[in-house]
This record gives C-alpha cells, sequence and structure tokens, in this order.
C-alpha cells in the first residue's frame, strides 16, 4: 500500500475557502486502477497557517504514478488552480509513503510486500 | 475519522534498526475501541534522513484520547525505549489529522460529520 500526501499550510482566514474548493471539485480517482480512499485532512494549527493534507491510499506506488500520467489528474488538476487569490504559504509539499507493516482490526501484524 | 502521525527523522545507517523495533513489537492497539488500522510508512529521503511515519487511524479523535490514556498505550510505550543507540534525529513529530471529506473506491465523496 502507498499513501501520496500533499500538505498545504493555509492561511487562518481562507480555510473555509480553502475547503470549499475541495468540498465542490469533481474527483476522478475512482476510475484509476489501485485506487483504495481519498481523504482531505484538516491538521495542527500553527502560528501563522493551519496545517491541511490530501491524503491518498493507493494499492502501490506504481498505481499511484499510473494517476499522475493521466487524464483524470490532467482534469483535476486544471479545476484546482481556479481559485481566485492565494489561500496557501506556498506550494504544496508532496510526501509519498510506502507501507512496510500493518496491523488491522483483528490485531495481527503483517509485514507489507515492497511495491 | 482521525489519523495520528508520528514523524521520525531516521538515521541513514539505522533506518533497519529502526524498522526491526518496529517488526518485533506487539501492539495492542486492536484491544481499544474505535482502532480502524495501522501502518507503519516509510516516506521519501533527505540529506542526513529517512522520513518513517506511524499511521494509525481511529474512529474519531475521542477514541485515539482513550488510547493514549490506556493501559495498552502505557505498555506500547514502555518497551519502545529500549533501544540501546538513537536511531533517530530529535524527537518524533506527532500530527493529528481530522478527516474532513472522504471518498471511497465507489467515486461518490462525502463529508465526514466533525468529531
Amino acid at each position: 500500500m502507498f499513501i501520496a500526501m500533499n500538505r498545504f499550510k493555509v492561511l487562518k482566514d481562507s480555510t473555509q475557502e480553502f475547503e470549499n474548493v475541495w468540498f465542490s471539485r469533481e474527483s476522478y480517482l475512482h476510475e484509476l486502477p489501485g485506487f483504495i480512499a481519498f481523504h482531505l485532512l484538516r491538521g495542527p494549527e500553527r502560528e501563522d497557517h493551519v496545517l491541511y493534507a490530501s491524503h491518498t491510499m493507493w494499492r502501490s506506488s506504481a498505481d499511484f504514478e499510473g494517476w499522475t500520467k493521466s487524464e483524470a489528474f490532467r482534469k483535476a488538476h486544471a479545476r484546482a488552480g481556479n481559485t481566485q487569490k492565494p489561500t496557501t504559504l506556498g506550494h504544496p509539499e508532496f510526501e509519498g509513503f510506502h507501507a512496510l507493516q500493518e496491523v488491522a482490526s483483528d490485531g495481527v501484524a503483517r509485514r507489507v510486500a515492497a511495491e
């Protein structure tokens, strides 16, 4: 399993506007093979911003890479640039994470195959 | 849904040792109400470290807080301090995230109730 996170430093007076962009956009993620789930996350509040993250779980990093080369990706990002004024400090920071171990609700710890 | 992440800056020559501590420990998370899943994640490599994260999904932030006050939490953290030498740069950085929106594999975007 692979998690693709984009971290956004959202200006404190722009959080509602930032959230509305996500709530009103079309998502095409489920059209892609290997898509598991997407979450928009609100994280900790800091001095001059609130940390948000987009958080997408993929079956593998190859599935994530397939998405970045897809028509669905192009469509999603064409719309994402449509806001009037900046709502964030700087650009989002991308972090990709490979799962190494999983503990599910049965309590059994499983090593996850590298992908 | 609430995600509790601890971010670890692991020294490049200590990644195997760091992973082994996680692979060999007992997890008691599934004993707690509201536990969904735990993942140990390996993230991007940087100049002087590799970013790792522990990533636990809870039904709500209240369930996460219940875990931090539990006997299971105490047991897990008593063992976690047993390594011989530091494998990380500094202390882990905690970040808690509240899910605001979810897109599951059916492609339907749902607002998530605040919790």
